[in-house]
């Protein structure tokens, strides 16, 4: 790469060192895999900086690029010759007893999970203060768009194209046998009433910070007032990715005479 | 009702005297079924006037009104109190050999069905002029948010908050074991390529209009520019109707003690 | 291969010069695809002749050899060697008032089409004389082991093993949110009484043979007494010719990271 | 009731001193809902002693007399009057290191629970020595007929009637988009090898009795040679259970227009 053309600042979050520095940034480079841009997606956000994600190995969702194209696409990134997709981040926020005991963003999803002794836990969903419905299970996410082809997929959800703006509620292992997965717009506010949930219970975001939940907890979800801002790669639309790494809609090998 | 309020312009469509009177009308009613609304809905839209659905014997999706609940809102409904739901419709196209030889709204969804002898049909799916997929199955719905609790609910298609706008398009019985519904933007332009059809294969619109469809035809779905104004049950929320309809969500009857 | 050692009685079926021979024959080959093999199954399984079926292009779920195999296992297959599976059939009778005006074999599954104008049709389905369920949907199958991953598994149902003896019944695009799918015992005989149907109604064995259905006709499915008797590869398991098809269970590209 | 002809032994399990009576008992009540009855199943399927099961609240699966009901068949009951269904029960063994460290029955379904910190698991499942799959999930299911209706089916499993002899796997949450539940014969062998576990992973049998798992465990699940033996209410049907209790099948409530 051109290094004269780049002030490299930063190797690896959790490096204060660097906190200073960040903000000035024009653009963010993530290498790794969906998980590293995920850990920095929330620092990132807040400052407003585009990150081109490279996977190391394969493709990734998020970590568009791979080594070879961010080769072929380096100068277009620094001359934002790249189209960016402003993806948007849920917020996340539990209160016990009134009091605010959790605040966090969350890229794909925030997830309630039922936990140890493994019993079915009982949610209230409310949307804009509206009841949705009281489902027994296994857990609970609540989804982005960019986290619909995340965990919300293998629960049995849609998947959302990334240039829509909604969330996705789908339940894991619902009791009910007539639930389905609900698309709500983006500026509803979700709350989760925990009716009857194990002591194990907790909500995670992205698979990564997560809080335990008690009984009268209340998990509030909305759309956050920041984006996360991902620079796309050109090579690819997103259903090339979907197919590509999840073999979604992969055709059957029938021989030609069936 | 208060007769000397009204002039009662129309009792059937159909009775084609009423074409000239029907444009100055504040407001329509429809008294039977969802399937009466919808079989007046794209002469509604088109003049913009709201509709307030009256339902003979159960309740409906759109004909949200039972007679006892319209007796009570007459008055809010004449006097504008009541909200008004701008519903999108689709507009499908059906060229041949770049000839348009279809053009119709759908409120629901635009279905294409395989038809006799009941072979699995391959459908080439561009969005946006990117290619989404290529499925084989017995047929293919895009849904409007509106129709997402219709047909597109029995082939395994998700809920759309009747808030958001929207698309969804879910294929019925799809040979590929990985094809899962997919929700886009409402101002994408959706183009189905017919690859192998049956001498059967329909397209048709909310279970009604219906074009007989070949080899090479091309068939588009956009959103229509008008809107179906449909005026909403104060006494009813979306979810209590899904709950209420299609016992959607409900929980299994279990002893106490499970 | 070495022909002085098989007598080659039959090129393709419908030569009748044949039916006098093939009763005497020691083992049947089919070239081409599960289709063919469909098409010989009804006639080959009353004589109780096993057949190989051998693949042009690629591998099928019932032409489980490809020409390269055949090759290999030509003298096992000759000389008995090779296991034979023996899959149950179906045997479905169709009667109009009382008489019986159609009666076929199914190996894969009998399925009911809703056909033109494609509304959903309602069926009564009886198990062993109990009442099961009388759903409202584009189509139901019943389906054998054998056939459980074509069509059924499109609709929604499960896999079941090809050493199983039983039924599943499922229906396609179901109304009710709550229907699943249900496998019975191999010897319950299932009824089916259509309760709303259309003008193009039709029940279809295998995609195959068919039969037009009138309001009040009757349906029976029950297990064939004859079975279908198919020559194993014994380089491939069922699980295999699953994944290598229908890319069943096939786990996402992840990259490490991830 | 009639006390004169029955010699009441138990009152609640747990209490030792009953132990030495049980084995001779005729048959067994038990009252409360189908979880008292599956808390006894283990100790009553070892002695051969049928069971019926009285549900106090409501009805339950297992427990398929009301307290009404169960006065009008109790003298039918006591002169074996009453159809029994001998019910399948899986044996679940684990093994740490080659040495047996868990090995229990189940009446419903051996499950793998991923637990904290809820990184999906991944198991490698074999059927009678020959690879099946090697899901990446939150769980894994592995059911009989009878535990079909509980777990299996949130997770999406398909129903089997209680008359079958077979079991079902499940995963809850794949990661594959094409995993389909498999029913496979019910002498087959199961082994499940963790790949990818948490520290929190358990193995739960009818959401009682637990074990933890580790990395080298092997869980083994096959038929139980014992049988749960049922008394069967001759008021109801599998099919009338399944409706009344998980709306199994449910129509929607259309208005007769529709």
């Amino acid at each position: 790469f051109s290094s004269d053309r780049v002030d490299i600042v930063f190797d690896s979050f959790g490096g204060s060192s660097i906190d200073g520095l960040l903000p000035d940034a024009d653009i963010a480079f993530t290498f790794g895999g969906d998980g590293t841009l995920l850990s920095a997606a929330s620092h990132l956000s807040s400052l407003g900086i585009p990150v081109v994600g490279v996977n190391a190995g394969r493709l990734g969702f998020l970590a568009e690029f791979s080594i070879e194209e961010i080769e072929t696409f380096f100068d277009d990134v620094l001359e934002k010759k790249l189209p960016i997709e402003k993806r948007m981040l849920l917020r996340c926020k539990v209160y016990s007893k009134g009091l605010e005991k959790f605040n966090r963003l969350a890229v794909n999803e925030v997830a309630v999970m039922a936990g140890k002794p493994f019993r079915m836990i009982e949610l209230l969903i409310e949307v804009e203060g509206e009841f949705l419905a009281d489902p027994r299970s296994d857990g609970l996410i609540i989804s982005t768009p960019t986290g619909s082809t995340a965990y919300n997929l293998s629960a049995g959800g849609p998947i959302l194209s990334s240039a829509l703006e909604a969330m996705v509620i789908t339940p894991v292992s619902c009791q009910s046998l007539s639930f389905r997965p609900v698309v709500i717009p983006p500026d509803y506010r979700v709350c989760i009433l925990p009716m009857k949930i194990n002591r194990g219970t907790w909500v995670t975001l992205d698979g990564q910070a997560s809080c335990s939940i008690k009984k009268h907890d209340c998990i509030e979800v909305t759309r956050a007032k920041s984006t996360f801002n991902v620079v796309s790669n050109p090579m690819r639309t997103y259903w090339n990715t979907l197919s590509d790494k999840l073999h979604w809609a992969k055709k059957p090998r029938y021989s030609e005479t069936t």
